[in-house]
């Protein structure tokens, strides 16, 4: 077990050594005294979530939500039923990648996978980037550092901690037919992501902890080479693909909480994200 | 998509036809203009979370965590690594009630699965109930109406909205070899849950929408017969049972978000349980 005030100890051993950002975090964390894992993150300062609204960014999961290879990734069996058994109970076959899911920072060979990611990084305050309109025009958009900068120059500077979300609508296509892959005649899909400046600017220049995408990865769709996962995920940063319901939410102000399967050695899971809003 | 305000509709509307807690809630959302889901949940007055520390009530799921039935209910296969693909990516073959895990009212008939339990019911006003000296001295303790009201003796009426925690300690006891089962040699398992008349008081004189064991189940080991989830589920009350680190929060004051996945059609899933509080 890990006593309450273990994370923050962990949190400023490792920034002694400017190890703040490495690797190393969580294996320095189980070689702290008294510590078998990071179960409890405390903050030196006490935190405010103010809501009146919670947001479902969680599309419904079925065997046939669209995936990013094409085939579906989940089959649902039943064990037993009421009718026979007195109780309902399923099994699943599912691939981590799927539905409204988290990609951890192991699923592009960072160290942390989904169990290890420090609880603290689950939950965060929301900047939510508008580019509907452009990606209605183009379904190819990305967003830039200039859209971050544009949300900054009305809300201010990211809080620290920040969760970014791409907002562009594609939300809404996710059951319609094949338009959320959005694959033309040579199998190239065709959808909005994180441009590999942006992803840039939120590491140097900012204190980000993880950003989500409302389509089926956190690149665009004709990116030949991952470069946003690439990027960002190495770096222990989690990304969330498939939200859902972002046009519910001010662009800034709400604060998410994500919901990942906490089972060892996951490259990610599907997740449930909930966002916290006035 | 659902307007902010629908949940609240959906609340009074079938409050006015003493339906609030009846079964057809689900498909009355779905028959009110303009609301095709419940994504989004609205109170009349906002709400406050104020924590300085975040708690995983989560233990993290591997192929030999302890189970029910007995056999492994999770099976983990790797279909790319970073050496051979450039990404790690893994498939779970896994039973919904494995690990940290929700039991949804379906699980025992109830008409709300996982993924249509409205998600003002997946956050609430955590109450402690800590049974560990007693649970010490007799594996088979249950949770009784005089323990909570006990607690509430000391902290006042459960909130409205609680979620009600039995703490037994049994968490301590989960990769200890068999004894987080506790079966004699009759094969009869021994740990502590809800006594039937505990839940009895919390449905018929307060207002709580889910309960938390930190065993295999919520009926105590012996049990012959599920009574307590026979009686609990089948209401549109949830379960999660399988938490850990109820320890390490104050037995009043905190607040609970339940991350479920949102699977079409779950008896439940394996589920991120996070605490806040101060």
């Amino acid at each position: 077990m890990c006593v309450p005030a273990c994370h923050e100890q962990i949190v400023r051993s490792l920034s002694r050594r400017s190890f703040l950002k490495s690797a190393s975090m969580v294996t320095a964390a189980g070689a702290l005294a008294g510590c078998t894992g990071v179960n409890v993150t405390e903050s030196p300062v006490s935190k405010t979530i103010n809501y009146n609204r919670i947001v479902d960014l969680t599309h419904t999961l079925r065997e046939d939500f669209p995936t990013y290879f094409g085939p579906s990734q989940l089959k649902i069996e039943s064990l037993y039923s009421a009718a026979e058994s007195g109780f309902n109970l399923n099994q699943w076959t599912i691939n981590e990648h799927t539905g409204t899911h988290m990609d951890a920072p192991f699923h592009f060979d960072g160290s942390q996978t989904a169990d290890t990611i420090p609880v603290s990084k689950l939950v965060g305050a929301l900047a939510v980037i508008d580019i509907r309109a452009r990606a209605t025009e183009n379904a190819d958009a990305q967003v830039t550092p200039d859209d971050i900068k544009a949300w900054e120059s009305v809300y201010g500077p990211l809080p620290a901690g920040a969760i970014v979300a791409m907002n562009s609508g594609w939300d809404a296509y996710v059951m319609d037919g094949t338009r959320f892959r959005n694959a033309d005649d040579a199998g190239v899909m065709h959808f909005p992501g994180f441009h590999l400046e942006a992803i840039d600017y939120m590491m140097e220049e900012k204190d980000v902890v993880g950003i989500m995408s409302d389509t089926l990865s956190l690149d665009f769709g004709p990116s030949p080479d991952f470069a946003a996962h690439f990027q960002w995920l190495p770096s222990n940063r989690w990304g969330i693909e498939s939200v859902a319901n972002l046009s519910e939410l001010p662009v800034s102000g709400a604060t998410v909480m994500v919901g990942v399967p906490k089972i060892a050695g996951a490259s990610g899971g599907p997740s449930r994200v909930l966002a916290f809003a006035l």
